[in-house]
């Protein structure tokens, strides 16, 4: 069994996918075979579009396909990262997460908190993934999620398992392509 | 003497203002001090818009102060990172031009350049920094940037030390902070 720990910021795009490729072994990388992922950890900062980015993958991976997978939000207290603390900050916690073998899925969020994922997976020994959304169909997800936005409380519902409330796999991406990065 | 190493995307913003805040030891990091920058090396894909942005980076370094500093354009065949190959063929690039003790500018281009260049920074025992510039500026910056596309020939004769062609340090910020990341 492996774990996937992600960073997120304010789309959901992306971490999602990773998943669903890696499950699949369908993605780019030496040895390529199918991930066990049984525990997912989501990583972010409490800026709020990030915490409505947050209830929107939890709401995607109860309605969209995944099986016997727990995911664990993972919220700090910054908003940002502004500062060499911040950064410091939320390279401690990303860390101290990662187990040896684990995917660190380094697509969302700042590009810092991408690099502390991607230096903290290489000193845990885990391997890093990104995924790729072409910019058109990236462009239409961000589209719906402003649509969204207002509905907040349904997507709650949804994230409960009430999945009829709203279509929310069409936030998911059919052509995003996952990378093994290190 | 230290080397600079930037990835850089289609925004020129954060190059020099790294340049410029580690020369004067203007940065947030353990043991600051300033720094003594001969080179600065440029590494980026051939898509147009990052072109352009190259053009403005050397505009920029020619006409705002940089002293006894030579900027290097190393422009790579691939147009973006749309695959595992293009990820390699990046990150192989910009760890062959890293040298123990350099410094290397994560803050431009895609993600995954900017982790292809941390992890390079860490194997090549360099240092890894970021340059934060406020949403508001950077939103500033990046509509002169669109009002200055049609201008690419005036640009261009900045870049050759004609300064007075065009203001192009308003595309600087001022206040910029520049964060040791590793």
């Amino acid at each position: 069994m492996a774990r996937l720990i992600a960073t997120l910021g304010t789309s959901p795009g992306g971490i999602f996918e990773s998943y669903k490729n890696l499950i699949e072994g369908n993605y780019e990388g030496d040895n390529v075979e199918k991930v066990n992922i049984d525990e997912v950890y989501i990583i972010r900062t409490s800026d709020k579009a990030v915490e409505f980015a947050w209830k929107l993958v939890k709401a995607i991976f109860a309605c969209c396909g995944a099986k016997g997978v727990h995911v664990y939000d993972i919220p700090l207290s910054i908003s940002d990262i502004n500062s060499r603390q911040d950064f410091l900050m939320f390279k401690r916690e990303v860390e101290s997460k990662i187990n040896e073998g684990d995917f660190v899925d380094i697509t969302g969020g700042r590009k810092s908190m991408s690099v502390a994922a991607a230096i903290s997976a290489i000193k845990r020994k885990a391997r890093t993934v990104t995924t790729i959304v072409p910019q058109a169909e990236y462009n239409k997800v961000q589209k719906l999620i402003k649509e969204l936005e207002p509905r907040e409380k349904e997507i709650q519902m949804v994230g409960e398992g009430k999945c009829q409330t709203i279509d929310i796999c069409q936030l998911v991406s059919k052509s995003a392509l996952t990378i093994l990065l290190s």
